[in-house]
């Protein structure tokens, strides 16, 4: 148990006393803080916080932890969720034939870096298959039509079940997942848009910002959410652009500002710093 | 004549031998280029070019240079422009009510690094009058209603042309200015959006950053057309932002940027390195 | 009463249940935290925080809080501040002949998001005089030679105490101030350096950056310490340059840097968010 | 010999006309620019070009040109070099145990995006065969100690020459090669330094930005001369730190500036972008 952290995030109505409650709650069962950050929402009244403690010390076995911290939850109404620093999630990632971000998180999991275990790549297309099996990874060709959507969606579900999968990063997966499909892994699925949203949504994003004349193109990672485009956003970055630059060039830049922004959100969401708040997160870093 | 360089500023239809003809114009005369930049819009198959040249030994007083370039570029068909490096433009800044970039001028102007004469500063208010004076310049108030607004816009005008008015800088002016109006400066007025074109167009963007939870604000500066907030890009910039910061914190961090953004569009335009190409802008930095 | 909130600095040895001390000394009080920010270093096995509640509905007046907190801070044996946002800190400026950094407080003053009150602008040369006294505040001239260096610094010490100000900020004041003076105001100096320190420091970064043919330069707020340039850094910013940029263009570059950088952390200084921990900071943004 | 274009890389002593001379020359012989570039340095009265035209078209065949432009760099006293855009430059890369940097190549190459052939990569230690030979390229292992030092080196440079190598990256190859090396490849060797150069040279750039306590860390890509660390600079970035960053932290952030710093250097080169000015860049973006 050495080196092990436990972690609860949690968010309820704001009201006094909570920061104490809780540290007290770690306090008196001889727990380390090692992280605390905390962020109150005037606006709405909400209180969110995250707390990381060792595991090493602590008076509770981590089995107990949920059952002894229940009832201060209950009391306060929160939403929360605790996690243990080594548990390794089990993620599945889904492409089509833009392969520069699938092949990062497949280097940042070579590096050792990426803090999950990449269980199965799904793909609509088989471009990524050689890429895939070359790192020993497991790879899962699904077609998609309009027609076959459904059943496929359907086999897709019960492989991610079959499989365990925790999490799902889509890395430029260019199929859009149904309200059915997203029902089952609810801010669970990751995105990258190649755009600085919420400007130029929608498809081709690259010819739009040509087209526009911005001198700034940018990448967003956000939470899937059934209207497309539009869900909590996680990460975003930019890069500068000129009048020289071609579509094709814009599109080689924003593959390396894909790349960094996704792994980022990636990052954060793992190590369990981020609390969705209606549309937007509240990202601990 | 020390140190006054010239610079032509030329688009026109690509063809074979423009950079040539052009250089070899500077040449015979004895010029020598100091600056030289050209872009070819391969899908518009169009010729860009900004040439800075020493007046200094060029054979040509500055008063033949125009009519001596005149056949070659009459030949190509060139639109076409002619600066000299000692005139110092005369500036007239609108402002309203929010006046950080406003003072900023000012102070640029005072540190003597601003490239241009303020002549007048116009608003719609008279929140800035004591600013503007203190600092020894002029200050006219045009308030502005639905029913005065065509009057008041031709008073405006007759006064720009008595100041003999070359530009106009909107520095946060909160009114929009008719289609009428902008005939008389056509690629001369720079406004200042305070979002990251083209997303949050329109009022209050701020706001609507803050409401979609975005992690980054940015500013933009364009040429003003009668699209409201589509005029051509000229210079973007962004900062970080996160679910800390509210409305107000948006509007401080924002406010940094506006000023930067609008002062380098404001010195590419005054050192004549911009050519409007449609919607677009093509900036020789 | 209303709005007015207490701010709690503090760092000590790291031990067990320090979060739920603090939050419970607040929360048995009837404080409602509205900001707390902690940080363990591991390497050092210190803990630091930050914790701001409101004075509103808090069961002590804030003339009890020092003496009802001071138990705990002893028991722990913690270096500690208590602040107040409602109170105005005390600031004088320190200018040489480089002013875009002065102006650059004059106007964030007039527009009231400085935070604290410019009490006096100090320097060796007149070169600010007019500026300053433009804006209604007092200018007082020390003109500093090898031989009257000792001299006049007490003379300014004893007008730093007359004037009862709380933090000096050396705006581009290109004088070395003796360590004797420096006791004074210990942790309550900011400068700005016009370099990424540790680059570049010394004289003359701008033509120093300019021989390394760096691509981007940048500016740095720091403590001031007897150390010349190895002062605790609060905030740093970067620009990117090109080889077109001469010494003059870094320099102009640079001046909007060290404005933005040395608002920035004037403001976190103001804003009580900066803990020293010896040669570096732990800035709670 | 569709869309091959050519590309004068030159320098010499600035005069009136090299642009129009220069320019003439590719008009002569019916060349269609697509880009051309022009620096002078003022400072040092050098004049830099880059000109790109376009061969379809062009009256020379393009072992014509070097002898036919001849006579006008001999006269001008230029140092020149001539390319073709179809031309694929054979690389060898340098690699210790940090792979980050060759795994990104390893994807660019992947990706089509590289602009050059990785024809051998060479190591001394023997970490990332599996990953080089797995994407079908050529490993070399050349263990260095301080006896056989000059021994390999000779052995590494009659394999570079027998593959024929254009150009060498050094993509965190920890050994200091020789200044016997170096010579068989001036200018033709990159390297990328773990830090805002000058900032933290030497060894260890992690660990010194941490003990210093920087708020922004960097990476520099540069050519290798004899000096260590002090090669003309070719691109930098930089990314921001706090004080929670401990080195693993800093270390994690700069390997993906790293390896964006190191290909953006990598591209500029291969395109041939870049003019060696004394200890510094010219880089025609």
């Amino acid at each position: 148990m050495r080196n092990v952290n436990a972690i609860l995030l949690l968010s309820c109505a704001d009201s006094k006393g909570l920061v104490a409650k809780v540290s007290d709650f770690i306090f008196r069962h001889d727990g380390n803080i090692v992280h605390a950050d905390q962020y109150t929402s005037k606006a709405d009244k909400l209180f969110f916080m995250r707390v990381e403690w060792e595991l090493k010390g602590f008076a509770l076995q981590r089995e107990e932890i949920f059952s002894a911290f229940a009832p201060l939850a209950e009391q306060c109404k929160m939403k929360w969720d605790l996690h243990f620093t080594d548990y390794v999630p089990r993620v599945a990632v889904f492409v089509s034939k833009h392969l520069h971000c699938l092949h990062d998180l497949l280097l940042r999991r070579h590096m050792g870096e990426l803090g999950a275990e990449i269980e199965a790549v799904i793909s609509n297309h088989e471009d990524a298959r050689d890429l895939v099996e070359q790192f020993g990874l497991k790879y899962f060709y699904f077609p998609v039509t309009q027609k076959n959507k459904k059943q496929q969606e359907d086999s897709e579900l019960a492989l991610l079940e079959e499989l365990k999968i925790d999490f799902i990063v889509l890395a430029r997966y260019m199929q859009v997942l149904s309200g059915e499909f997203l029902k089952y892994y609810p801010g669970r699925i990751i995105n990258i848009h190649h755009s600085f949203l919420p400007a130029f949504a929608g498809s081709n994003p690259y010819q739009q910002a040509y087209d526009r004349g911005v001198k700034i193109i940018g990448a967003t990672a956000h939470y899937v959410t059934e209207q497309l485009d539009e869900g909590p956003i996680i990460a975003q970055d930019v890069i500068k652009i000129s009048h020289r630059d071609a579509v094709g060039d814009i599109q080689r830049k924003s593959r390396d500002l894909e790349r960094i922004v996704l792994a980022r959100a990636l990052r954060l969401h793992l190590e369990n710093k981020i609390l969705v708040h209606g549309s937007k997160t509240v990202v601990f870093e």
